[in-house]
């Protein structure tokens, strides 16, 4: 993996990271496609709305169809027909998140499915096998990932466990893979910077930050992002895990990250929250009955350019598949588009007045994590 | 409205029908696109596909987004970005097979909503009132769709009501609307000759046959279909409406109809039914877990060029949204195909063998009306 600062503007930086499928422009926003497919959309549009790399669920993907199915399909890859970069988790996330009747041990984490409550075990070892399996680009280290609030005792014994997965892991890298250490340590700002400095320590293609929107505060999340930022090597990629709120993306580029994933788009798509350039819209509100003006005026996608507000508040009213394609198809292509901009903000040198011109738009419109 | 007969191969026929908005091939298909909308497909891609007309509903369309709605927005064609012929059915049969508590009248049908029971009054002249302001190209009679089975003596005024509807129909016709008439008498042939004579006395554009597929055996089915052709003149569009069954519109076809209209191909694509040149499928079932075969090796669609049937099975036991896309759009891939393969045997005198080739394979793998 090929890792190139081109600009920087402020602590906000334009990079590049090359790999064998393909570039990755950043500050880059990596779509989800949890099982598989980003929901709603087909490859071939994810291609044309610009999309350069996306993120799997190893948990997700493990569970079903099965790891032996994609393997023998040719892997993720070709199982979902997509030629660009893969970022695969680690199922860490997911295993403390989705599933039920946890048991954690020194060798990974015993846990039931959340589709059909079969047992199942995945540790390092496991999640860098399944990650090989699938293919992906980009792999990440198995961490755990703790509730919030926690205690600072919990939080040191944690921060010591995903230091020892995060060898394990570095040790089982699969060949041609690269791989992301992931620094954890709740809101601890302390232990943040012990697990950075352990995981720098073992040395990965790239960092992450882990264990940021698990119910924090806004002023905390901000705070844990701002610190965290410089504890990362400048050399390498920084990826601030599962954050995507606009507003909260934009400072974080401000602080110095890379890298991005988010379902908030998708999910709120389907729920009719759409991102627009004037703020936040529910389509499904009255007002928009008999609106003949494209949803967003300033957008230029197949959405926009073809369909009023009141044909897309019929369709969501409708349950219409339709609706869920269109608002995905809309909600990705404001983000990447953003992403582009902003990416052209600091290659100009004018990420500050950028930051000036939308953060308010954001912090008025898009109050919270979404729906 | 334009019609003519290009060809005939026994009484099978390939003729053009000529719109404003263009001209259909026929033998024809219509997709169903209820609510302004052919379920999981967008415009572009119907075109892409190559339909060449769409058929809406006029009941769906009237109770949600309301009738002023499309109107204010422009009219069904751009309302829904579609700019080839629509074809609008009356409203008759929604109203007696979804809404509750009708009640029937000299002047129409008093019923409450399927959605929020809210109580509604549709006539002829409210049926075409509706139509003209949606915009279609062609629209249809009101008529009354008696269940199966019926009684000899309520099929009688059935028929009689169903004539005094289509009278008021054809005098309120819309300016540059063409109109079709709608032929009823149930399972009685008697009553089908008595009914097609006053519909063709009152003299409309196009003559469909409904009430069919309401229940009765395939054998009752079949026997109207042959006994209903020839009585619909050749010098107009005959159209068999609601009957989507491969094996039913070949014989169909071969009685001299030319319009057919079903949800069958929609409906059963987010069943998991997918029909292939070698018969049914049902996607989900675990043989296809590992198949890295396209769904129809003979089908070049972008579902089959793209996807391997463990993906297909994969996206839809994970009910993504996908699975619905790409079954859907190879559901309709393959009927419009086949439509058009039809065509070509008619134009080149070989709809005989045509028959021989497929009759047997949708007897065999379609037994029945579809889930």
């Amino acid at each position: 993996m090929d890792f190139k600062v081109i600009n920087t503007d402020g602590k906000a930086r334009r990079c590049s990271i090359g790999t064998k499928r393909g570039s990755i422009d950043t500050p880059a926003f990596m779509p989800v496609g949890t099982n598989g497919t980003v929901k709603a959309m087909s490859p071939d549009e994810m291609k044309d709305i610009g999309a350069e790399i996306l993120l799997g669920n190893t948990y997700h993907l493990y569970l079903r169809p099965g790891t032996d199915v994609i393997s023998k399909l040719g892997g993720l890859h070709k199982f979902m027909n997509w030629e660009k970069p893969i970022l695969t988790d680690s199922g860490g996330f997911q295993v403390f998140s989705l599933s039920t009747l946890r048991k954690i041990e020194e060798k990974g984490v015993q846990f039931r499915s959340h589709i059909d409550g079969s047992p199942h075990f995945i540790g390092p070892k496991e999640a860098m096998k399944i990650q090989g399996l699938l293919g992906s680009d980009i792999a990440m280290t198995f961490d755990e990932c703790i509730p919030y609030p926690s205690t600072y005792e919990y939080a040191v014994k944690s921060v010591e466990l995903t230091t020892t997965w995060a060898k394990r892991c570095r040790e089982l890298q699969n060949e041609g893979q690269a791989l992301f250490g992931i620094v954890q340590g709740g809101m601890f700002k302390d232990l943040r910077h012990k697990s950075a400095e352990e995981i720098l320590g073992i040395g990965f293609d790239g960092y992450a930050i882990g264990g940021v929107s698990v119910g924090e505060t806004k002023e905390e999340m901000h705070e844990i992002i701002d610190y965290s930022a410089p504890l990362l090597p400048s050399g390498r990629p920084r990826y601030l895990m599962g954050i995507g709120d606009l507003g909260d993306m934009l400072r974080a580029v401000d602080a110095g990250f890379d890298m991005f994933d988010c379902v908030m788009p998708t999910r709120n798509a389907r729920n009719g929250t759409l991102f627009t350039s004037a703020g936040r819209i529910s389509i499904k509100r009255e007002e928009f009955k008999y609106d003949d003006r494209p949803l967003d005026p300033d957008c230029s996608c197949y959405a926009c350019r073809n369909f009023s507000r009141g044909y897309l508040r019929h369709l969501f009213l409708s349950r219409e598949i339709l609706s869920m394609r269109l608002n995905t198809y809309h909600n990705l292509c404001f983000y990447l588009d953003f992403f582009r901009k902003m990416r052209t903000a600091i290659e100009e040198g004018g990420f500050n007045q950028f930051k000036d011109r939308w953060q308010p738009v954001f912090d008025k419109s898009y109050p919270d994590n979404g729906s």
